[in-house]
């Protein structure tokens, strides 16, 4: 067995470098790390290679690199660096369905991971990722979406020029808005929607705002001004799933 | 103008000393940091002094010691120290109401002040933190509560004795459970009731659990095995606030 031990290494230097957006967009892949995200990643057939600690036994059918401690070190992002890693290719985009979320701006890692998450459990189909969004190849996005990020069907557009197309298409578009609009309970659901959720800080941008069919808020108490955007996004999908799917 | 430069002087030392819960349970203050918690702080009246960059004027009637940048870069936990911090006195203890939210054993003071966040949203009265839960005072539980902190009555118990009491003055107590209950929409709420928040990775501890009078679960599609902590307390507590309040 061939255990790979030094730092600069080609491979080794090229698996570190999938830290950056920029060569995860070259190479076309993305790592993940540690076991349950290793396991999910296998489920979806994404897998190019492992990269596994030399004690590590792995009975799979995907080549396997085998590293000493400082070189998964070296590659991981992590505190403390896992036994195993698997690099993978990108997932590829697939036909959008009835029930998308849209992301206009959204900044952090751990906020798109975490609405990838409840995107998956209220039944969205398609999540429709805007310019200026964090990529969803981010390890601290596929770690915070405890990797629901490989049974959703995430797609790159430009919105401004997307959210036209889908009008046309006779899908409903959502945005929220706290000074107008709807209270979230009392929404009405087309039977294909886009809900847009917009930036941590300002929301939805104004133009495309103006895009929108139909606004909603949640109410909430005058003390507070607004909710965590990860809190809002969730709120609004576990309603609209209830809507949608509910007696 | 009087303005404390050495970073080894004696006020300079205790007010470091606040980053610690010893130190903060010790002196029975804690402290905020940026204008925005300052402004809330002011507004509750807990300010015991100020600590200002010496090129900031503040007219406010509470002593104000002006320090240099680097005594403030010492004093704060944040990348980038702001120019205002106050020193405040512990929120007294109130009465508890008829929502209570009770925390057993969170650790992350991100959800913890998420959550805070959410609770003054959604009308709660209390939060009941239980022991081993993250304190109140940390940093990043008040920056997390975007100061919603100040707008809420906290109160620390051990949630093992103080349930029973709850229980005997005819209060509702509420978990969640994922393989037995009532729908979350489906909840029947008593005009007093306890809703019980876990710890992020293993819920809420069975001895609790087991003193529950009603469980109750979030539908969610299968692929997705639980939602983020914050998220899923968010949800919670918009329906509960809903059941409560609503038609």
């Amino acid at each position: 067995m061939e255990i790979i031990t030094s730092l600069s290494n080609e491979k080794v230097i090229n698996w570190s470098k999938l830290n950056q957006k920029k060569y995860r967009d070259l190479s076309n892949t993305f790592i993940v790390e540690g076991e349950h995200l290793v396991m999910e990643a296998l489920k979806t057939g994404c897998v190019v290679e492992l990269i596994c600690d030399e004690d590590k036994i792995m009975p799979v059918n995907v080549p396997i690199h085998y590293v000493t401690k400082p070189v998964l070190e070296k590659i991981s992002n992590l505190p403390s660096a896992p036994d195993i890693m698997a690099v993978c290719n990108k997932l590829p985009e697939k036909e959008i369905g009835c029930r998308l979320l849209l992301i206009d701006e959204l900044q952090d890692p751990g906020n798109l991971g975490t609405i990838i998450r409840s995107a998956v459990a209220f039944n969205i189909d398609t999540i429709v990722l805007g310019k200026n969004s964090v990529d969803q190849y981010n390890e601290k996005v596929i770690r915070a979406s405890e990797g629901m990020l490989f049974h959703i069907n995430i797609v790159n557009r430009d919105l401004m020029e997307f959210i036209p197309l889908l009008k046309t298409e006779g899908y409903q578009v959502l945005g929220t808005n706290v000074t107008h609009g709807t209270a979230l309970r009392d929404i009405r659901l087309r039977s294909k929607f886009a809900f847009i959720i917009g930036n941590e800080g300002n929301g939805v941008k104004e133009d495309i705002l103006d895009l929108c069919d139909d606004y909603i808020y949640i109410p909430m108490n005058e003390a507070c001004e607004s909710l965590n955007a990860g809190v809002a996004s969730g709120i609004i999908l576990y309603e609209i799933n209830n809507h949608y799917f509910g007696s």
